[in-house]
């Protein structure tokens, strides 16, 4: 397992929470598309389609649609795959680890940029210590990220996450 | 292992040989930074430093230095490790997994371009079947890297690696 790195606040961006469903369920809801499609995106946003081959260089690909009907298709590949525990991955490279054409600096408002993304589940009591970790190349891709919303979107995204697999 | 993706013409070039020295020399060679300076470089350009974390998401660094004495670092990050087989690295992401500030296309000559690289070795008869791929995001940072030499540079690189490991 690749040694987690020390955080870094000038170019990550973090979010950490428990939750009360066991840590199987959360890996399923990030695992399986038919679940993931559920509560990936912060309503009124839809996870419409969704791709998973979940090994180091699978694909991991969704399309979000706005409100507005508009697509925003996402792709990257998977690059450490701990079952039940870590999910980590990138948009830097797609299937087979091929490179993306993104800059993994910010070239302008809106524009696309990298970043790789850590998602860790460890059980705690009765439920899950959940923690997201976003890692980007340079600082203002980081303020990017955070102008649209992280922390308020992983938090939507996440509550929409246990309150369907509650029920699973 | 992630799957071997085919090899597409217009985005990657390889580079395939038959050696005469087993594939855990060749490993050694790739895997060890006091072997790897020895041969990394075709002459007269030399590699004057290199950092290894064998391991996915670990540091492959190298510095190399130009006969006029200018000095090129290089920075990335192992994608897959396969002991004595395969060695799949990337400068798309540097140590951790975190994007580089590179663009994936070229974005004028001489312009840093993303790629990922994957060396195999597989024994055939005495010596090692020894195989080459190394991808791009784009048809223009592929010409650029064809147009720097790779095939005659990956050639010499390994006739070298050949003439240091054979004695040891």
């Amino acid at each position: 397992m690749a040694q987690p790195s020390a955080f870094n606040a000038s170019l990550d961006l973090q979010f950490e929470r428990l939750i009360d469903i066991r840590p199987e369920l959360v890996w399923s809801a990030w695992t399986e598309p038919e679940h993931l499609v559920h509560w990936f995106t912060p309503a009124p946003w839809k996870t419409i389609d969704c791709e998973i081959d979940l090994r180091p260089g699978g694909i991991f690909r969704t399309v979000m649609q706005s409100p507005e009907g508009q697509h925003f298709p996402n792709l990257g590949c998977y690059l450490e795959v701990v079952r039940q525990r870590k999910l980590v991955w990138t948009n830097a490279l797609g299937p087979a680890f091929r490179p993306m054409v993104l800059s993994g600096s910010t070239v302008g408002e809106g524009a696309p940029f990298a970043f790789t993304a850590a998602v860790s589940m460890e059980p705690e009591g009765r439920g899950t210590r959940y923690a997201a970790k976003v890692m980007h190349a340079d600082e203002a891709a980081r303020k990017q990220h955070a102008a649209m919303g992280f922390e308020g979107g992983w938090g939507t995204a996440l509550d929409q996450l246990v309150a369907y697999m509650k029920n699973k």
